[in-house]
């Protein structure tokens, strides 16, 4: 049995922690969202993969909602003074993980560098980019084209979303992991994390080859919605929603997911009064306020796929 | 007038700090060692000319003795925790810099990076490279050779000194600045910090054209002891003379310097039944515990360098 989940952002790192603590070691794959990378004062910073490798080492300040716990700014401080860049916070620990990263992929992909900061903090189950390959999430707005740093940090989301691009996803490989995860004959479910579906899941999907192996699976596909009544739990999801004219509803999460996913997970609160032809639906209290929530949501979805996959013709 | 001032290691850059605070704005131009440089974590480190640029910029620690005043350590924490390289200390602040001059280097050189340093941190004076090109301190020992940084931190100057040579130096060429400087017609002095002669100085007289220009000099060229009644006042020097077998005095630096110095400034403590045939000693407190006493024997030097011109035939 092995399960492979697609993450980005802070909702997909708690639940990809979830998972890492119910599913048996070795039989989880959790491929991350690189679309977010870039290479800021010359080092490689991938967020998402940095999310999800501090959400289950255990590092991540679940307060902040992002990078680091115990975390200083030091370096930002002294940055600032240097009149260096200073609209991306650089904390003076998750420094330290950019500063190896960068140094690794001078010898190796970002795969080899991932795996080995994981293997570092005592990080058993494989984490893997959608790509080894630079993909790059471009942002459409009615104030231009912008990188996706620039429109999520330094624009703070402000200006209105209008479409989203992959840059060189056209020539992008999957990662041998990821790969090696959707061509598991052990495979028996795929979980599609509470991540912006546009933002973080989208450009795995982009990579070629890995939405026509989503497509022609054997297994269950299962998603949690990001939405509760109408809010994202954190990020700009519900805003870019708005934005495209959708309502912020598990309505749209099935459209937006429609052929690709069997089962979708709603909140309690989203589960009176809508049905989706063809979809499966199931309720829960979908938000993860600490580790265990994250592991009881984690157990359901397992159950959840499992129940597809028994009752699948 | 203009002076010119040769320095590396902390005392270099106490001389320094005082010769900014004495010689006018535009006329001082410190040319700085760079035979410690190293690239570390992927990090261009220029241990010398960050002591003198935070000297001048009133950024250094002068408890500690190097780095940067209110420093902190989380990255070193989080390298550590991460397996990290965690034998050379790099201080979050102290990071700052060295990834903007990282940065820098990428389009630029180490001149225009430091001056842009430099500049960011309101330094008026030049703070210059010896050279662009890289020169490399290699340290013969009792356990075989080693990079400067091996020997100096790594192994904390433990190992035998044997000899030291400039990787790098015969192909290197003295950086614009330090021609410029050597070349000044206005120039009245030339003063050799009370850096440590052979692992702060000699790499800058080893960059060709450096020292022919210096012997060939029509200006006075004083230098201040590094030692102190048989003490160096920081730094290996005195454990590396003895183990050359060498006296700790400032026979031993009138000695190396023979043909370069005209003149030599010892401390009190060592100025009583030693002379010099040709060189003209002076003495006096040359411990330099604050900014004022950094300045008022940087104004002793220029004096001592005005005397010997003015006595010239």
């Amino acid at each position: 049995m092995s399960v492979l989940a697609l993450a980005g952002g802070v909702g997909g790192a708690k639940l990809a922690n979830g998972l890492a603590g119910v599913v048996p070691p070795g039989a989880l794959t959790i491929a991350v969202n690189t679309g977010d990378d870039f290479v800021h004062m010359g080092l490689h910073i991938s967020p998402d993969i940095d999310s999800v490798t501090y959400a289950l080492a255990g590092m991540n300040d679940s307060v902040r909602g992002w990078g680091v716990a115990d975390e200083s700014w030091a370096f930002m401080d002294a940055t600032r003074r240097l009149g260096g860049e200073s609209w991306f916070n650089l904390g003076d620990r998750d420094l330290a993980t950019h500063v190896l990263r960068t140094a690794l992929l001078r010898e190796g992909t970002l795969s080899s560098a991932t795996a080995d900061i994981a293997a570092r903090l005592g990080i058993g189950q494989p984490i893997v980019p959608m790509s080894d390959d630079p993909v790059r999430s471009m942002i459409d707005t009615d104030q231009g084209e912008m990188a996706f740093q620039d429109y999520f940090v330094r624009h703070q989301c402000g200006p209105r979303f209008q479409s989203i691009r992959f840059d060189g996803a056209a020539a992008a490989r999957p990662s041998a992991g990821l790969v090696e995860a959707l061509d598991d004959p052990a495979l028996e479910a795929i979980i599609l994390c509470p991540s912006n579906p546009i933002l973080s899941i989208d450009p795995i999907l982009a990579v070629p080859g890995v939405r026509d192996r989503l497509v022609a699976r054997r297994v269950p596909c299962v998603a949690l919605s990001p939405f509760i009544a109408g809010q994202a739990v954190k990020g700009p999801a519900a805003k870019i929603m708005t934005e495209l004219g959708l309502p912020t509803t598990p309505a749209t999460i099935a459209r937006h997911y429609d052929g690709l996913i069997d089962g979708l997970m709603v909140d309690v609160a989203d589960a009176q009064g809508w049905t989706d032809d063809g979809l499966v639906v199931r309720s829960a209290d979908i938000l993860m306020r600490n580790v265990d929530q994250q592991r009881a949501l984690a157990a359901q979805m397992i159950d959840f796929a499992a129940a597809l996959r028994r009752a699948a013709p």
